[in-house]
């Protein structure tokens, strides 16, 4: 006897709900080159309404569930992702329709927290509401930073060490829901990212080095990005881009490493080019450590 | 038979190596105050020169242990403060005198790695040179902060919710020598001080919250400093004073928390003023994390 395999939605549409940059479009395309369909859900004040206009979309606002999912239901949508930059909205930004009236209380427990907290709790609000969250990477593995150089320079053994000391930072800061991102110098812990983003705490470093707070000669120290280890790997995985390339070469960094296959890069090609004409690494190294 | 107590030198002068800011002379007069001769040694570039002029003073530079040595020595001294605000220097910045040339593979050693590693560096090699190290809070307790509400306003039960998981992040956080404060807002770790210090991690806030990056309410969250957990009390002691209440306001928190008896305060009285007229709360809690 045989048995048809379950469908758990791959074949369906499937719905993107879109922050800011170019992330979400690149999933789109993933999605359409592997012949599905896509319905892309804007978030007002964040997604790129220009390069939505090539793509079937609605625009939304933060709370407007009720919105969501009489359209994606209607479009067939079972599985959904959410991609893009976004910055946690206040409480009073949300602006509840009728189907996200019933949830007000789960929204307020999952404030009480951090961010991957927050979005866990948005997570199950969608999964009451029938929908499966995939990752972007799910869609798009080509997405994810591989083990190994990208780019043509390589860390130092000086550069590893400080790599595995911001990686063990990472993993006891992550239960705390906090530091997705550090800045090592010579051992020494410069900067940890928490509200300000990893290109804020970028810009950081390389004002703390023109006002001399930073005495580190330029072109030591890395930065070393990594999912927290709690983190809900389906959506918020950590993501780098040329922006970040630019930040780590403002900030005087050697070069930056992150947990491969667990941070995403936006455009890996440019990312690259971007690297070598800094004069700067980018390497995906394993978690546990021990960069390749 | 009767012997005689062992003097460790409580009442020959005292060195005072004095880095910026009002708390050396603090220092100075209280152990003046307590009947005991002062000798200032004041690091060039830090030290405030007009203060000064009412002590007796030597200038120095870094890595002139040998000056320092010859000086002290000649006073009588055989106890040192040091105390003030530092800027981590450069290792080019270290221009080292004859004494001090013994000991550069020990600097370079102190270099690889936090803060704390690097003052417990130097402060061994005061040690070998005979000389030790006393904390400022040792010759004048009333600059400890003490445990309980400093000026009138107090924390809300949120706000001591916060302040535990700030104080739990710390202890976590200082097993990698960072994270002296951290800014914490309904349960969401928003902050964590590494370089820029606190006065810097406190202009972050009032900048995220400007550009809408941080869009809790104002008059929510706390900054919690304490000592990590392994610094040495003997200097770098954290500090507070009317400036971090001033930074505090403008980062629109609800108030600051520190360990009591473990954070000095500069200025007490005028640091309570400040509170008061400002409406945040300044307490004093135990270590373990149970606000007063």
């Amino acid at each position: 006897m045989s048995v048809a395999p379950a469908d758990h939605g791959q074949t369906a549409p499937l719905a993107i709900i879109c922050g800011s940059g170019a992330l979400p479009f690149v999933v789109a395309d993933a999605a359409i080159k592997g012949g599905r369909k896509v319905v892309l859900f804007a978030l007002r004040g964040f997604a790129d309404g220009e390069r939505l206009a090539g793509y079937p979309h609605h625009w939304m606002g933060f709370g407007q569930f009720g919105r969501f999912c009489r359209i994606a239901r209607a479009a067939g949508c079972r599985e959904v992702v959410m991609i893009g930059g976004l910055v946690r909205p206040n409480r009073l930004m949300i602006i509840p329709d009728l189907v996200a009236l019933r949830f007000i209380p789960e929204v307020f427990r999952a404030y009480r927290g951090g961010d991957d907290h927050l979005l866990s709790g948005i997570a199950r609000i969608f999964e009451q509401l029938g929908f499966r969250f995939v990752g972007a990477h799910e869609i798009a593995p080509e997405l994810l930073v591989p083990e190994g150089i990208v780019g043509s320079r390589s860390p130092t053994a000086e550069d590893r060490a400080d790599i595995v000391h911001g990686l063990n930072f990472i993993e006891a800061a992550g239960l705390f829901d906090v530091g997705q991102s550090v800045v090592v110098i010579g051992h020494h812990i410069v900067a940890v990212e928490a509200a300000e983003g990893t290109d804020g705490m970028l810009a950081r470093i390389a004002d703390l080095r023109r006002t001399k707070r930073i005495t580190a000669p330029v072109g030591t120290g890395v930065v070393v990005k990594a999912p927290k280890p709690r983190q809900d790997r389906r959506f918020d995985l950590p993501t780098i881009g040329p922006r970040t390339i630019e930040g780590v070469a403002d900030a005087g960094l050697a070069g930056i490493a992150v947990v491969a296959g667990e941070v995403l890069i936006a455009e890996p090609q440019q990312a690259a080019i971007a690297a070598d004409r800094a004069n700067i690494f980018m390497v995906g190294v394993p978690r546990q450590g021990e960069p390749a």
